[in-house]
């Protein structure tokens, strides 16, 4: 099912500044017997992005009207949600009135996500590197080449995400995932202030950590650091958390702390 | 006029990958008299900026027809031309068998090129800085959020264009144009390995220095080196050539090389 603008359509305007720029955000996250997951959060993330692109966030009520149509017609399924500035003009300036373009898609829940929360996936480590923008970091925006370019490095099934660094060689995060460390019982995870996307379900394990008493930092990581942690893991909104059990040459087992956490972001989501 | 994959049409796929992610590459150039400005020159850039990013570019057969329907409805607009990597499932990984979208749509031609070819234009030192990241630098390709946000910066009517400087404080371009200095009697231009759109008016302007007896140097520049330059100017298919006559506090004469660069240009393109 595809809305644009509310209204059932595959199909947008050859001049939607989204095509053209990449001048717009998106989200991505599960509906879950007719319930969007985590919904005020996704929102939440959605203007916030939307207000660092100076661009007008569609109104809660409206989305909300879209994730009825969409739950009733798919009670379990992955909506994807892309705002874009709307149609422009040829040329970079900023449209004087700009209507933003609003699409909502549904697309299938994937079948492997519970097996890699049970058993683990390996990471490959990715060759291009994150460009460091801190006008842009942390946003979920439509300029994601450099994940595109990530994502094309592996095709070995048993591999099932890749691990990017930033230009400086700081470890940032997955190509679609953020990251997480467990050390010497301390949570760690690497600042999203100069490039990645700051997820839902970062923002979540950060809070579960801190509410059950886990030291959280949000600090630089280097790759030789990672190699050294205890536990390692991966989130984001759709595969929840998959445990890290390689990454090159090092492995790593289940950890007890991965396996609690993925108990608490369940109750969260009241699965 | 809009074309897609040939036929008039003004929309495409919301599951283009072009919107999704931005993964493609555009042009923007002149049709003066029915003819497509420097076209060669055009459809070679584009190829090689497919190949870049792995996207199969349509054949030239293909955008000579596009070309042809374009020239008989409208003999002189601007003309951009857009590929993707066409539609995908959602996530980042590369369709198994991907067909580009190929966009083709016309524009006016704007008024103001003229005058401010023969008046020189004021230029705006952007404050956000462009991100190096050399797997994509020189590629004219669809992630061009710093580009909008560069040209947010400002609304001076009397401003034609904003200076773009890397996050390493190097100069590198216009938010739409390439950028060269005369230095004593040098011609100086930015190096594009880390950053910047690799024009073709840029490969034009170097090739018409070369074969007329001008040195010309593609190295590092600071802002302090372009305040203490004899002539600047920028330029692109679209403007043509525009002499630079005032950045930030300094300010400059229309200079004898940019005039004599102008009309090698003219010549160039058969005007």
């Amino acid at each position: 099912m595809n809305l644009v603008n509310g209204i059932a359509s595959d199909a947008v305007s050859v001049r939607d500044r989204g095509l053209a720029y990449g001048d717009g955000v998106f989200r991505t996250f599960p509906m879950r017997s007719s319930r969007p997951v985590l919904w005020q959060r996704q929102y939440a993330k959605l203007a916030r992005d939307c207000q660092t692109l100076n661009l007008n966030c569609p109104a809660l009520a409206l989305l909300d009207r879209d994730m009825a149509s969409i739950s009733a017609a798919e009670p379990d399924c992955v909506v994807k949600i892309i705002i874009t500035r709307g149609d422009g003009a040829r040329g970079y300036a900023l449209p004087a009135a700009a209507t933003p373009t609003r699409v909502v898609m549904t697309n299938p829940l994937p079948s492997h996500i519970r097996h890699h929360q049970e058993t683990g996936v390996r990471l490959h480590l990715c060759r291009i590197r994150l460009a460091i923008q801190p006008a842009l970091a942390g946003v979920k925006h439509l300029n994601r080449l450099e994940n595109v370019l990530a994502r094309a490095e592996w095709s070995e099934q048993e591999i099932a995400e890749g691990l990017m660094c930033d230009t400086d060689g700081n470890v940032i995060c997955g190509t679609m995932s953020n990251l997480f460390a467990i050390k010497n019982g301390t949570l760690l995870t690497p600042e999203l202030t100069r490039c990645g996307v700051s997820g839902v379900m970062r923002d979540l394990v950060i809070e579960l950590a801190g509410s059950h008493g886990i030291p959280v930092q949000t600090t630089a990581i280097r790759i030789d650091d990672l190699l050294a942690v205890d536990e390692l893991f991966v989130v984001n909104s759709v595969i929840g958390l998959w445990p890290v059990i390689a990454l090159d040459r090092k492995a790593w087992n289940l950890g007890t702390l991965t396996a609690q956490l993925q108990r608490w972001i369940s109750d969260a989501q009241g699965d």
